[in-house]
């Protein structure tokens, strides 16, 4: 069974995780959940990195805001991939927990989502799971599907509405 | 053998690209190179990806400046792992192709990197590949130690410098 | 009778756009209102766009906000003129949006009108319309012409105001 | 015969004008180019967009830097299409040109293409053209598949190139 | 008596001038208070300040918000000194008006006080006119006074304030 | 004879303020150019603001860059009008220097003109001027029109360039 | 005993500067509490800034919002550590504030923390003051050690709650 | 004798570090320069912080660039003093850089400096240690006269050229 951490720098940011712990245990994925702080635990953060292949994780993902380095800190101490997800603040609507994310520097890459993705989050490790788990890649066919059916209602409803209008 | 995809939305676009396809195929990674505009040759774009899958392809990495689609386009039409490289643009150092790629709506993430990174879109790839492929994961496990070795070396290269000027 | 689209990437942008509704259906312009989504329904995206033509359209308003791809996926596929309305989000106010929109590769623009200027947009698309329909022409200045009467309106209702109070 | 007005702020803007200018004459398009500053000869930008209509012109291009007011200008005398082009300045990469030209209130759009995007400016004239001439859309299908066939010739050659390096 | 206009571009923008009328008033300064906009009543704005001179004003204060053009169209028109007063916006905080404003092309300044500093813009015409009125000078002394002993006084309190808490 | 002071908080801005001593030598001001740093002569800019009345001064200039407090801290001492003129840097193209030095809480403005604007701080001040001295207010009717010609030189210029180029 | 000053620019940034206060009284440090302006009272911030070694302080803490001068200021006239505490505003999050204190020039350094910091700023000054008191880097240890505890107790909380939902 | 550590990310950033050194070189300060990157030497970064007090560092400085971690990192595993001090990148002029290191989240503050602000970092840690050390105090006056004195040569050199010119 294909093992995710989903780790946040600060228990607040669990509404922003979340949609991500919804979205991979609906594939079928088991979810760790853990707050870890890159810089009030340090220790934890490296220990769990570096030990995150031997305990069968597969992906990691970290949730932080303003200088978020958990992302890279936890990329630092293993090969696995990092998915960076950043935490929206009152600096630019979260460009500092964008950048600090995203422009890590050569030879340490973070997968980076939007600011509050934590659906696109779990999408994301749910595709980089896929290539190896053909049922997930599967349930992400459904998922996709399910989308543009919505879309479609969506766009029925709309139009249904507007006749009512008009 | 792993296949990774490398589109860039324009030819001019390979010096970014480069370091990827270099560092892929340092780890013995199949690595495609094409030039496909999203919307150039928006057909191209959806036929290439809507048929990775059946191609033997794992990975995805689009790389595109300005208002860069090419992620998002791509994404649309697979579910496996699309990594977006924002190519440096006059506009606020490639604020834009960064803002175009990363902020996905939710349901079609873009594993995004940072601005020019070609690098580290590679090596994200190949950490994708290694949850499947034990081979990559070691050849990345080498790299980060090679990488170690070198800021080892830089160190006593800067000091050794230093003791000549004081 | 004069044709325009309004297609948003999701159902919730319709406030945006219902001010571009509102005052096209004023100019007795014929409006198709639809929620298509560049990412979760590329292909209604692409057909819709394809056959735009062909079904009468003459002016495509495309709104989308975040990574707002769907003006320039539409106007990948057609030669109409397409307008590109951004939808005001967190991350600075909509900038995400317009750069997404407004920074469109050579050879592929997208007239673009600032964030969640639905009003404006609509006025575009006539104004654009006005160069072929006369009657679009007219009702334009008389539009015009209600604008300069309420700020007159509203500079003499202001002097009455401070009269009082002074 | 098309007749468009290419109007900007200072004759060092001419370079970024230029495309537009060689995009709508090989369109066959008849182009006046005029020097007309909205802060140095007010008048003339009044006197010039008040009788754009009666004088034959259907689309103003308007290219300016900095405080870019040209476009708003021009459009606040005028119903015809303003098409803003923004000029590149130290400023965060033309932001400052972006913004004065895009963010244009309710009632006067100016349809704003990319910083420097001289190109684009003159293909969305041509659009806007092209709902009224058909020639012009012809000419606009032929340019999408001169695009197209130039992406698939920079794929080609790439590849080649790539070839021999291998 | 020395005369001041303060022109704004919509009659909404009234909350963010108020304070320059006041201060302005409060120093026996006679104002005018307009709402002229620069796109919708734009023979209006050229009007009033092709003849501010003659009609009296030596300073005239513009507020405007977004792509805001007014205090640059007043100021094309008249060599009296333009204050302008971006006001606050979705767009970062106001940067799109700030920017609109202030970076205006040599040979036509606007001086541009903070976004939504209606006070300042009042003080900084009384600045002006205190170089010629010897009266407005001495006021403005007692304005600067009078904020010292604010301070002090606010001092004190939380002083007190925080004796009280310890 | 008017008398203006021009302070750069450092000699290597000399070259921006040059054209504000032009500008205004050729008006037949008289100007006073100083060295004066807020951080590190803080005693000198506190003595020259204090005592700039009473030594004839009737607009102060301040050029700074970066967190350019030069014009802020000369307006706590005086209330002459104080414009400050922000210095072009590194960060977002100076960016850093304008905030600093527009966004002044309530009490004490700064006149801002635009980025490296040395040449409208210049007229600014001659605007200023101007509400008091007669010839200042004709020179700049002066100066108006002959960039008024200059930009129909180079309109005819263009056009002329242009005939030979079609 | 250890001394710190803490000085805001206005009474309504207390909010900011409390939790500085705060940490610095738990360690034993005694702090005084000012309110002087750069502005409104300059001389005030110099006297005091100039006289703060003298006094006995061995830290100052300067909070100030949007064009933030009072740390700049105090740093021209002492050569004791200033740490600059930006207050958020309304352009795009306090970006002005922090920009115009940390971006000084040359020669007269303001430690900065981040935006609304209050907590950073006193533990700044703590960790400085611990260079030279024994005791306070011990607490500042301690402190440590409770934020890890938090971390750890935040993280058994998440999973009880999860528990119960899963 | 008083001892600071100076760490850079990357070799390649000591351009930016060396007026640091040279400074508290020029104080009689021991310094430490080393390479060591948060990222790639991780294990190196926190041996070094978690040492850094017994090995007897009273202040460390930490240069980074792009998603600057090193001082964060750093400060996770020490209570003494960590200056931050952000490389310039081509993400506007090294914001990301420095918002990676200034929005530090509660309890771990990093004191920053200015873009490539080398000088400003090695000052700040000379006053850090001024409140313990008598005579590196006695040398940041000096050092603080200096500058003042510069300035004076400047205003007069300045002054004498203008003189020449006129």
């Amino acid at each position: 069974m294909a093992k995710v951490a989903i780790i946040m720098g600060s228990k607040s940011d669990f509404n922003v995780v979340k949609p991500a712990v919804t979205v991979l245990e609906s594939f079928g994925v088991e979810v760790t959940v853990r707050v870890i702080s890159a810089h009030r635990t340090p220790e934890d953060a490296h220990a769990f990195a570096a030990s995150a292949i031997e305990n069968g994780y597969e992906v990691l993902i970290c949730a932080a805001g303003k200088a978020a380095h958990l992302g890279g800190v936890m990329a630092a101490f293993t090969t696995l991939p990092v998915i960076g997800l950043p935490v929206k603040t009152d600096m630019m609507g979260g460009l500092d927990s964008l950048l600090s994310i995203v422009q890590m520097p050569s030879g340490i890459p973070v997968a980076t989502v939007g600011v509050n993705g934590g659906e696109n989050a779990g999408l994301l490790a749910a595709q980089i799971l896929g290539i190896k788990y053909a049922d997930i890649a599967q349930k992400l066919k459904d998922y996709k599907n399910k989308m543009e059916e919505k879309i479609h209602n969506d766009d029925a409803a709309l139009n249904e509405e507007l006749k009512g209008v008009r």
